[in-house]
């Protein structure tokens, strides 16, 4: 495929693993796990103390279908992981998109999200280029459209 | 798997898409298509203009492996479309991970971003839970991780 030249070994999915930044990581488990229903063996890497600048291992981890993992960290942590210091929280840049077969599953999944704590900012609406979705921002602030797409082949 | 009471009907992975805020479509296209190597049809939608209120559908996609949908978009259009206005640009709060199979090909991919017009953070070094990365920023600020992570048996 067209991306040899620079991803030259990856056999899956481009993207391995996407990691929020959280303010709160009992919290944020707590959304994703029990509100939501994603699976996950809870905090884990808790050994890893960490210091002033090292970033210390605790994180939650959700191993999804398709070999791609969600994992929440403290953005703290991740700030100083990465050497790039965050500012105030605020919300997030980009948006984390998840399919359904129906219009109806849209305004379920929004209602289900809704009462484990989530904000609800836009309410299911048909696109012109074909899409019905919604939009909500978990506890963190991080964006998620639930969508039914007829172009999306394999839902 | 254990989301069925919320994500019932998902028969591939739980994220589908991951959209990324940009300021500025064709520099962003130009930065994963031209500098990256992601294989792209370019931008799409352009006959769907928007306005102040409706957002435009000009966006660039890209199909990765695993179902994965990768798209550029402009932040004042997603904006628009979630119904939950951005601040002023400032860095992203999550990290995209790619693993690659080797410290060798870490190194080697930090340098090709960079040579492609990417800030890299942090340069790779050993982590103590096992993993070697480092890091970057796209042009427009969304952080990456390149990692070899002697844990994930699929690469």
């Amino acid at each position: 495929m067209g991306v040899t030249h620079t991803f030259p070994h990856r056999r899956t999915t481009c993207i391995h693993v996407i990691t929020l930044a959280v303010n709160d990581l009992t919290r944020a488990l707590a959304f994703y796990r029990d509100g939501l229903g994603l699976p996950s063996e809870g905090v884990i890497g808790t050994e890893f103390a960490g210091d002033e600048t090292n970033p210390a291992g605790a994180i939650a981890i959700f191993h999804l279908h398709g070999g791609l993992i969600l994992t929440l960290y403290p953005r703290t942590e991740l700030a100083k992981d990465a050497h790039s210091p965050f500012g105030p929280p605020k919300t997030g840049e980009f948006s984390l998109g998840h399919a359904v077969p129906t219009k109806e599953a849209v305004n379920a999944l929004l209602a289900t999200v809704a009462a484990a704590g989530a904000t609800v900012t836009a309410a299911p609406h048909e696109r012109p280029w074909g899409i019905y979705s919604g939009y909500f921002r978990d506890p963190d602030g991080h964006l998620w459209e639930i969508m039914w797409n007829p172009q999306l082949e394999d839902i």
